[in-house]
């Protein structure tokens, strides 16, 4: 019969040291297919154990499939077949697994940087943040663990849509927003309901990750030229693009906010033909600082033909990843009937906070100071600029609509060059042609200064610096 | 010269009134293109107003493109062409948009609902959660505005495979770990990295939502039968899939544990081609009731073909919206490369939070009470079910893993007729064939029990009640 020595009870439960020689045993083949092993008395009495042991020992085993028992005749060894399971291990690259891992040394060489994204943790309205998610926890739990419809949870639609209303003139149904984690996962949800084998066009330059999310998607993406009023129609119909996604409001990086005559241009090419639609992409519009916002081409757009996308990217931060969409009507059917079975992305806590956040008028409170607040930061930066004698040939443009404006240089130095300039003097900032498909094509020496993580405190300082880079 | 007519203060600035006139004269077309406005010192007179409101109102018709200016000229109107754009609203089916809203009337009538994958309200940690949360955003503010890897967050990671060795006993590098919102997201991540022009191979019975989310990312899906061991290898190999879905540890809905004969087959099967993956849903492992957790596939995998993903849906809630899954190396290096430009899904909020409540414990400690309540709960369900007179002819299968089982009821009714039987009675439930892609071919009479969403207190009358479905 099976003997098996155990070891000190120190090194395992004896049912979990029975367990694993006859597991080793098994996988070695030494105890091979149909075996029938020893019944549990039996086996307990040979190694001087109790039955319980033994039979815990078996259960385990028959639980992960090495043996299985016939009613009333036993116990017996499974048919394992590892032969073609090859020991092929690759080599791990352990540094390029951890490669998003911050970068630490990159990161502290850099003192001002022009390009990040993210908001200056102090300008966050954790305190109110942090009150509205306790009063959700404290009188909404019920409502926290109910799954969301797909769209998102109806109060924060209606809350949209309410803001919209208030900020953006935008009559919509809560019906017609969806709610997704980021825009870019809404991306992907649109070209699952607009279709993969049309033509998407994007703004060349523009926003690189859009035609990159696009293209991970499965569609073919054409990048098009723009004007002085933004993207051309005349290229969007050469090409024979269907979809166009544009930021008409505040295009990134150029910052053109495109004239009416050109919106109605493109609602014209969007409406003759079936299947063609319009992606508004209203980034920042919130915080556009001089004059009324422009309305938004949805606003303007009697066909239905226009999907507005919006963030709380800029307006909270990046790291709160939500977004919405407005749908056209029949988009929104559309979407309910092929797509309705996603679940939405969003947590409910963050939806029934983000829902009370606008209901409770701390949102608008909040756009407010950041208006004021960036609206200072960047008088700031253009006054210390403009009387700073390392500026004198530099012309500011598009300084209007929301976080960075450029700044035309007039540098002798290729892009390349002045970047390379600018961080050597602790500087992280990009050129208008990183922008460009091909930045041969791009004008030089035009510099993207993006204001939304520089701290007040350091304008001055900035500013003396980024003069060295251009003398 | 222009000319127009102000109405009383009260019904609008000056200058907004200007600037209505002025654009409904535009957009009518009675104002034309290049039409060369009046000054604005002329204009001023001439309205009787002061030449800073037509000043003001001329800047935002400029904003918005309606009029342009040349430098020492004047102010011109744009050419607007809007005879394309049609007014062709489509109706709008008000009711269907929103259909994801709570269809209150029919939930009102269920008493019961053994199908609803919510977690009760009590059962969410709460009062933990909220502490952890106030505890990350006292202490770690900043690092709530910086921007997450794409993975997700490094001590989140961590967490995650410190977790994964004690539950699962696995060893994984954190940056093969990748974090979203959800596995439904995850999947799409998924398809995009082993590429769309794959057959994915997916159970039959099972759930249902994974072939329909493979299938709006744009890739062939065959469904596969399984035996009572789970998927059939023949089968894989017959229609010549590349990636198969499977959750071993505990499948839906049938139940079946995989046994360790099987899971090397299907590793051999992985093995003998270049491109072969088998994705693990170990969706519900951790609540598995008896006994020891069954290993996953992942770790009996030497040759980095196992893609492991699992959630916290079963663990926490479903509307909590985290998963992750553990790549192969190479996968994990080429997901870098390739879908690196990706934002993580999951706010910061929620990562920091959970990174949080795993580390301290707080998660094992809830596991442990989940685990201890499912099991009172799975106990006391079939204690009543085994007295009851009405169920003597049933059989109870697969009750050991988590927060289900099925009851063979030897039903004479069809299935659909047992469902609605149920629902007068005020029960939703589903059958077993409901889980199957040809219902005709299911055993029929087998009720799938999910007993998450049933509060303990209504035990007994839930099964009376159900009982009287039976007689």
């Amino acid at each position: 019969m099976l003997t098996y020595h155990f070891r000190d009870k120190k090194e395992g439960s004896l049912y979990l040291q029975l367990y694993a020689f006859m597991k080793e045993d098994i996988l070695a083949g030494r105890l091979t297919a149909d075996y029938r092993l020893p019944s549990r008395r039996a086996f307990a009495k040979n190694l001087g154990i109790s039955i319980v042991t033994v039979e815990t020992a078996y259960e385990k085993l028959m639980a992960e499939g090495y043996i299985y028992s016939l009613p009333k005749r036993g116990y017996y060894v499974s048919r394992i077949d590892r032969s073609g399971v090859l020991r092929q291990i690759p080599q791990k690259a352990r540094e390029k697994l951890a490669v998003s891992d911050l970068a630490g040394e990159e990161k502290a060489k850099i003192r001002f940087d022009f390009v990040n994204n993210a908001v200056l943790p102090g300008l966050f309205p954790f305190t109110a943040w942090a009150r509205t998610m306790r009063g959700v926890i404290s009188e909404q739990s019920r409502e926290l663990v109910e799954r969301s419809p797909g769209g998102g949870i109806w109060s924060l639609r209606k809350a949209l849509s309410a803001h919209l209303l208030e900020f953006r003139g935008m009559e919509v149904d809560p019906g017609q927003i969806i709610v997704g984690a980021g825009t870019e996962y809404l991306y992907i949800l649109l070209l699952q309901l607009l279709g993969r084998e049309r033509l998407y066009a994007v703004e060349d330059p523009g926003y690189d990750k859009i035609a990159k999310i696009y293209r991970a998607g499965g569609v073919a993406v054409c990048h098009l030229p723009l004007d002085d009023k933004g993207i051309s129609v005349r290229a969007l119909e050469e090409r024979e693009a269907d979809i166009v996604h544009i930021s008409p409001s505040h295009h990134f990086p150029t910052g053109i906010v495109m004239p009416v005559s050109r919106r109605y241009e493109l609602l014209s090419w969007a409406c003759a033909r079936d299947g063609r639609y319009i992606i508004e992409d209203d980034y920042d519009s919130e915080l556009r600082m001089d004059g009324k916002p422009v309305p938004t081409l949805r606003s303007m757009d009697p066909a239905d033909k226009v999907i507005y996308i919006n963030t709380f990217t800029k307006t909270l931060a990046p790291t709160i990843r939500i977004a919405y969409m407005v749908l056209p009507a029949r988009l929104a059917e559309r979407f309910y009937e092929d797509l309705g079975f996603y679940s939405c992305t969003v947590s409910n806590f963050q939806q029934y906070t983000l829902a009370r956040f606008i209901e409770t008028g701390s949102f608008g409170n909040h756009i407010n100071r950041m208006r004021r607040y960036y609206k200072k930061v960047r008088d700031s930066l253009l006054r210390q600029i403009q009387s700073s004698e390392a500026f004198a040939s530099c012309r500011i443009m598009e300084e209007d609509a929301g976080l960075h404006f450029l700044l035309k240089t007039g540098s002798p130095l290729t892009d390349q060059a002045l970047k390379a300039k600018a961080l050597a003097l602790g500087i992280r900032i990009s050129c208008l042609s990183d922008y460009y498909q091909d930045p041969e094509t791009a004008p030089g020496g035009i510099l993207l200064v993006n204001y939304s993580g520089i701290d007040p405190e350091q304008i001055e300082e900035a500013v003396r610096t980024l003069g060295l880079v251009l003398i």
